[in-house]
C-alpha cells in the first residue's frame, strides 16, 4: 500500500497496517445513515479461539475519562480472551452482549463448567456526528463483524471510526506498521487507532512537525465542547510479557502528543498492546511452561517504532477521511481538503 | 433491627446497614426460579439526579479478576455518576444498556449537548447455582429496580446475592454500619457486600475468629472450581476526598481477610467508596468552590469502621441465608444449618 | 528449630525461616546501647553478584505512609540487584550511601560504563526506643552485615527490628515458611517481617483467632502517636514473573490483618516479593532467552501459604521478643509475658 | 527576562521560570572541577517551615528506571513536606542524609514527639561527564543551598544540571512558566527540569517541531549506551488536589515528547508538581476543615501550559548550556554552537 506520510526512519510493513503483525485481523461495519454514523472495529490477534488461547497484553490508561471494559482483568492477569472490539461509548453495553454471545457459541462451558469471559470493549464518544442515544448496533453486528476478520482493511471514517473527529476534521480508524531489527533478528509492531481528539476549530493539530493547525483560520470557529478520546491497540510479534507491553503501551501516548494532543481532560485515552507470542492455554494441564523471555536492554527500537507509528496512524486516520454530516447538519471536513498546508510533507 | 454478630468495638447506626449513611438508598430485585437464581442490587448514593450532582469516589481493587464497569473513570475523576448497580458476571452487558436507558431519560442532553455517562456496573460470578449463560435481566429490570429504592433492605441471597455462595454456604447481599466519634462530631461508615468467595467445601471459613472451616467435616467434600468475587461498597458522611476513599477502600479487605479469604486466584475483590459530602455539579459555573476537606490525622476510626464492617457484613451475608438448590440440582445450605457450631459467638 | 505457632495446614520448611528457600541468606546487625536500640538485617536472594545477577521481583505498597526507597524501578523493571537492607527511617540515607559503597566495590564499573545502581532500603520507624535521630549506623556498619549474612539467623527484637514494637510489645524480625505441593512439585515460600506496626496498648491483637488484646486490661494505658510500619520480605523457589510477584506480595497483608492491623494512617506497609528462578543477566548477549512461566491457574496455594507464614512470622517476631527500656526510659514488655492468655494455642 | 523561544500561545510570567509562582524559591549548588561536575538544586514550594505546613503534591512516573526517594509517600498522602532536592544517583543517600539534618534542625521534635519526615530527593545519572562515584555532595552542601534559595536563578549546566546532557549536548536545569487566564482569574504555572534525556548522537531532537536531529550529521557519531533521565517539577498556585495534579503531572510526558523523545528504557522520567493553595499544617487541631476546590471542567488550560512550558523548559535547558568537558575528557557541545540550524525559529 502506498504510505502517505513518513514518521521516522523505521521501515513499515508490507501493508503499513497492524495486520503486518502476521495472524492479526481487523474488521470494520460501518454503519452511515441520516441519523447513525457508527459502527464496529474488531482487532484479532489471532485467529484461533481466544478464550482457549489468550494472548499476552498489558494496558495503559492516559487519561481515564473513558468508559471502556476489560482493563481490570487485563491488569491483574496480563491476557487477553476476546476479539477487540472497539466502538462508540453508550453502544457498549449492547456490544459487551454480543461479545458474550459470540464467545459462548464457540466455548459453550463459559460460566457453567469453568470461569467467565473478560469482554475487552473499547469507546470513543462519536455524539458530534452520531445519534448516538439510538445505540443502533446489535448482537448480530457484533457476531458478524468478529467473523468477518480479514487480513487487511480500510481507514479514515469507518467502521468504529465513522463519526469519529480527530483535531475537527473527520478522524476513526489510522494504522501504521514498523520492522524493527534487534541483533539480526526482525520483529513488527502495528498500531491501529481510533482517532477522536483535539480541538474542534483545529488549532492544536501538528503535521509532521508542523504548527498545521495555526494555519487553518477558517474552520469551525466556534469550538465544541471537547468530547474526545483516543483508543490505540498495539500488536506485535516480540515476545514480550505484560510488564513490558504496559511500557510500550505508555509510548504511544507519546505519538499521540506529537500530534497536538495535550492530553485533554475529556479525552479518555486508553491504549491496549499485546504479544502472539507466548499464548496462555485456558487449560493448562502444567504449572510450568517454558516461554522466551525478550530483554528489557534491547527494547528501545521497540519503544521508538511504536511512537513513530502510533503518530503516523493518527495522521492517516485524518488522511483517509471523507467529510462528512452529522446528524444534526454540521458539516466536518476531510484534512485532505487542506492539502495545500502539508502537501510538501507528504511521501510521493 | 437486631445485630447477629458484633465485631469490634463502634456501636452500628439504627438499621446496621449502609442505608444509616444518610440519603443513601438500596434496591433489590430477585430472580428465582427453576433454572434462574440472580438478580440485581442497586445501591444509590442520593436520592437526586446522580449525572446532574456526582458524589466523590475512590475504589481499590484488590483482585481484578473481574468484569466489572466504570472503574477507570473513577480513578481519574474520582466521582461516580450513575446509581452503583451490582449483577451476575454475563448479564454485565445489558445491565450497563439498561443503565444506560436510565440515565437518557432524566438526562436527554448526555451525549447530545453534554458528555456521556459512566455506567456503574460491578459484577459476581452466580453461574454455580444460576444458569447464567441466560442473561435473564433486561432493561425494564434496571429501571423499576432502581426506581424502586428504599431506605432499608433485606439482606442474604436475594437481589444480586441470589445465586451467591460464600465459603461453599450460600452468600450474598449483606452490610452493617458504624457509628464513629471524631472530635465530638459523629461520622457514620455504611458498607454492603456481595460475597461471593471462599472454597466450595467451607474449609477456610474464620467466624468472629474461630477456624469454624475446620470444624466442618461434612459439607461439599468434592470441592468445585473456585469462581468466586466480592464486590464492597462503603459509603460515610465524612467528607473524604477521593485519595482518602481509595484508602479506606483498601481496608475494607482486610476484613474480607478476616473470614477467612486469602484473596483467591478467580475472585474478583472489588471494592468502591463513596462520600455523601463536597458533591461534584456537572454543570459547573466558576472554577473555584469551598468544600470541607478531613485531614489523614484523624482517619484511623474510619479506617478500623471499615475493616470491623466489612467483617460483619460478611458474615450477615451468610447468616441471613437460606439453603437453596441450583439449577443443575446442587443443593447449597444456608451457614445456619451449622449454628450449633458457632451459637456462642452470637450477640443474644 | 521448634515450631512456637501454627498457623494454617502447610508444612514449614526444616528452619521455619525465609532461608528454607533455596540460596536466601539473612545477616543481622543489632546495636543495643543506652541510647542507641536499632540495627540492620540483610536478605539477600542469592549469595552471587546481585547486580549482575538479578531476582525477579514485584513489590505492593499497601501503606505508602513510608520512606523506603527502590520501590519505583521494581514497579518499571521487575528485578532486584542490591542485597535487600532494612533499617529505621533516619538512617536510610547513611545506608543507601553504604550500600553504594558495597556495590562499587565488586561492580567498580557503576556509573562509569554501565548504568547505576537501585538501592533497595526499607524502614521502620523505633523513634519509640531507639534515640533515632542519631542516625548511629554507618557505611562500614552495612558492608559488614551484608559480608556476615548466613544460611540461619535469630528473631526478635535484633537486627532492624531491635527498636521495633508490635501491638505495644516487642516486636521486630520474624521469619516462616511454607512448602507446597503442585502437581507433584515442590515449591517454597519464605517470609521475613520487620513488624512495627498496631496499638502502642495491644488492644487490637489477634493472636490465631483469639481477640488477645481484648484479654489485656493492665498494659501501656496511656497510648502513644502510632508511629508504626511492617516491612514484609517474601522469597520463593517457584518462577513467578514480577506481575505474579505482585499478586503474592498483596497477599500478605491479608496476613497483617489477621495479627489484628486495620491499616493504620501512620503504618507503612510495604511488601517486596521476588523468586530465586529465572534470574536476569546485567550484560545480555541476546534480546530473547528461554525461561519457565507459572501458570496463575495453579497459584493458589502459594497464595494461600503466604497469607499463613506472614501471619506466623508476625506472631514469631513478637514470640521471640525480649522485654527492652526505650533510651527515655519507657518500658517495652515482651508478649511472653502474658503467655498464659495464649498458652493454649501455642505448639507444644 | 528576555525569552530564547516561544513554545505555544499563553502568556509566560515576568522571569519565565518555576519563580513566577508566588513564593516559590530556587537553589542552586556547583561544583565543577577537574573530576566532578556536578550539584544540587532545590526547589522550595514555600519560604516557611515546609513539615509544619505542607504542600498538596502529585506525582506520575512516566518510567521507573530510577532511583528518586519520596514518591511512595506523595502518592499516599499528596503532600510534600521537605524542600525538592535534585542531585546525581549515586548522591541520593548522602543527599538524604544531609536533608535530615536540615529538617531536624528545624523540627527537632522529628521521630522524638512526632511522625518522622518523607525526604524528596530527585536524581539523574551524571556519570558521562561527572566521575559520579566520588558521591562529592554533602550534608553542609544540602544544608547551605537550602538556605540560599532565592526568587530567581541561572538556567543551563549548573546545580544539579552541571553534568547532564540532553540529546547529546549539555543539558540540565530549564525553566519556564505560563499565565492562565481562567473565568477572569490568573492562575500561574511554573516547569523546572533537569534534563539529561536523549541520545548521545541527537538524532531524536526536535526543535520546535524541527525535526533537528537529522540536520546534526558531525556529532557524537560513536554512541554512548543511554544513560538518560528527566525530573520536571511543576508548580501552581491553581488550587488543584492530588487527584489533579498527578493529572496535571502526566501532562508534562508530552512536552518531553515534543523535543524528541521516545521514552527510552533507561531514562527514568519522573514528575512532581505541588499547589501553592491549600496547605496543609502537619498539627492539624480538628479533623475538618475548608479549602478550595478546582473543578476538572476547568482545567483544560491547565493542561496545556504544563505541556508548553516543559517543552520550553527543556529548550531553555539547553540554550542556556556551556560546552563542557568530562573528568575523562570527552567534549559535550553546548547546542548553541548549532544555532543556525534552528536561529530563524528563536525570538528575536
Amino acid at each position: 500500500m502506498k504510505r502517505l506520510v513518513k514518521i521516522g526512519n523505521f521501515e513499515t510493513g508490507v501493508k503499513n497496517n497492524i495486520c503486518d503483525v502476521k495472524g492479526v485481523l481487523v474488521g470494520n461495519l460501518t454503519i452511515n445513515n441520516e441519523y447513525n454514523k457508527t459502527g464496529l472495529t474488531v482487532v484479532l490477534p489471532h485467529n484461533g479461539n481466544m478464550f482457549k488461547e489468550k494472548v499476552v497484553s498489558g494496558s495503559y490508561v492516559y487519561n481515564g475519562f473513558g468508559k471502556s471494559i476489560g482493563l481490570v482483568q487485563i491488569e491483574e492477569l496480563g491476557t487477553i480472551e476476546t476479539p477487540i472490539v472497539l466502538t462508540n461509548t453508550l453502544n457498549v453495553g449492547k456490544v459487551v452482549d454480543g461479545l458474550i454471545s459470540y464467545m459462548l457459541k464457540d466455548n459453550p462451558e463459559i460460566g457453567v463448567s469453568t470461569s467467565t469471559i473478560n469482554s475487552l470493549v473499547l469507546e470513543c464518544n462519536d455524539g458530534s456526528i452520531n445519534q448516538i442515544q439510538n445505540r443502533c448496533i446489535n448482537e448480530e453486528d457484533v457476531i458478524n463483524t468478529i467473523n468477518n476478520v480479514k487480513d487487511d482493511f480500510e481507514e479514515g471514517n469507518i467502521g468504529a471510526g465513522t463519526g469519529m473527529k480527530c483535531h475537527g476534521f473527520t478522524g476513526g480508524i489510522g494504522s501504521s506498521s514498523r520492522i524493527v531489527n534487534i541483533n539480526n533478528k526482525q520483529y513488527t509492531i502495528g498500531v491501529l487507532v481510533n482517532s477522536n481528539f483535539g480541538s474542534s476549530n483545529g488549532k492544536d493539530l501538528i503535521f509532521k512537525g508542523r504548527a498545521l493547525g495555526e494555519l487553518i483560520k477558517d474552520y469551525n470557529l466556534k469550538q465544541e465542547e471537547d468530547k474526545g478520546s483516543i483508543i490505540i491497540i498495539i500488536g506485535t510479534d516480540a515476545p514480550l510479557d505484560s510488564r513490558q507491553l504496559k511500557r510500550l503501551a505508555r509510548r504511544a501516548e507519546l505519538g499521540v502528543g506529537r500530534t497536538g494532543s495535550y492530553g485533554g481532560n475529556g479525552s479518555g485515552d486508553i491504549i491496549v498492546a499485546f504479544s502472539t507470542e507466548n499464548k496462555v492455554t485456558h487449560y493448562e494441564n502444567e504449572p510450568e511452561e517454558k516461554i522466551t523471555r525478550f530483554s528489557d536492554s534491547f527494547i528501545n527500537p521497540l519503544f521508538k517504532a511504536t511512537v513513530d507509528a502510533t503518530e503516523e496512524a493518527i495522521l492517516n486516520s485524518m488522511l483517509h477521511g471523507k467529510s462528512t454530516t452529522s446528524y444534526n447538519g454540521n458539516h466536518y471536513k476531510s484534512l485532505i481538503e487542506y492539502k495545500s498546508l502539508y502537501d510538501d510533507l507528504l511521501e510521493k
